[in-house]
């Protein structure tokens, strides 16, 4: 009877994507339904999982949406001279 | 104050239909505050209901997205003789 | 695939309890349940429901704990001479 | 570690609206991250806020969809000589 | 950013354990979280894990709550010759 | 209409406590609620607020339940000559 909902931002996961596409979704799903199997014996069949899209505005971080929170974070990473990017 | 949130894939219940119509969404609200208020005692004012439909590629069951999962429920059906479909 | 999960407080429906009986979650099952076959034509086997229970003070409404919020509902009530309680 | 799921309408917060606008979803991710760092002082980037907007006609209260419980409190409301609106 | 919120019973996985272990949600964690870094290449410090442990009686599928629906599927497969327990 | 679910780690704020205490959920009560009157003027009265806390040991980031996550940032910390605790 697992339940596993997933929550991830509807960003593309290389160049020409916009969002996740139904394979990486699809290997979501399989991999969290063997996880439960692997780790506490649930069959396959007795397990849900439920992936949700959340537009990039929609989530916040270090108290940002986002998109400014990455922002943040890469000037701080150019400013430093031991870990540029 | 009950909150009842209801998780449904994005699909149509019958022909000419790909989603749930306002009417059957209004009939399970209606129908999961008055449980509420049967069972629980707890006032239809109390209870907030959430409907989120999800799309049937982020919905997984039997380690695969639904519409693979169902496909495979009905090969198994057909190759039984005597549960046929 | 439905998942209907309801948040409730861990209080009892009458004196001498404090907490939803089994019976009670039993019948929560089993109508939300019946719920999504009435109206969506969901078989049975394919519903979730899962039931949390909430402390009282874990739940606010009104800008209040629930404790303090029906306490505040209780006075404007007997405040008001035309709506006694 | 803190997660703040906030759950709101599709809807405009005045004319010529009809969502959120991004401005207001900063708010509420900066608000709600402060909130946390105030309260439980948890850091800022310990914080995740996800922001999920509902159809007006998938959110339930008083055993109605929102626009119907809406019509209904204002039609009580006109009804009532000394609570105008 | 991924959020993965894992809900499971709370029982054990064997003989002598009535919840899952540490060592067991230890896995979930690191499982689920390698989990987003090889299909969505989100890095593991990104990702948030929740593990919800639900009481048995808590819990419903195929209308009943789950020891209830657990009873069932036994009597259904000791009725069938071909598939014993 | 508002939901606002907030997930924390059961812990104490400050030695000799080992959870949240009701003033401090109180306070996260009436701030949230009170966040969504400022940004999108919804009434206290419209919004519910629920706080769920997580045992340490089922929250996980960084792949790792958080008190092995948070001996790791520290390790990490101690290792770094300019940023020492």
């Amino acid at each position: 009877m697992p339940i596993v909902h997933i929550t991830i931002t509807r960003e593309g996961s290389g160049p020409g994507r916009n969002a996740a596409t139904a394979e990486e979704k699809a290997a979501l799903i399989k991999g969290a339904s063997q996880l439960l199997l692997d780790v506490l014996n649930k069959p396959l069949d007795a397990t849900f999982v439920v992936i949700e899209e959340v537009e990039l505005e929609n989530f916040g971080w270090g108290g940002l949406p986002v998109p400014e929170f990455r922002k943040q974070l890469a000037k701080k990473s150019h400013g430093a001279p031991t870990a540029p990017e």
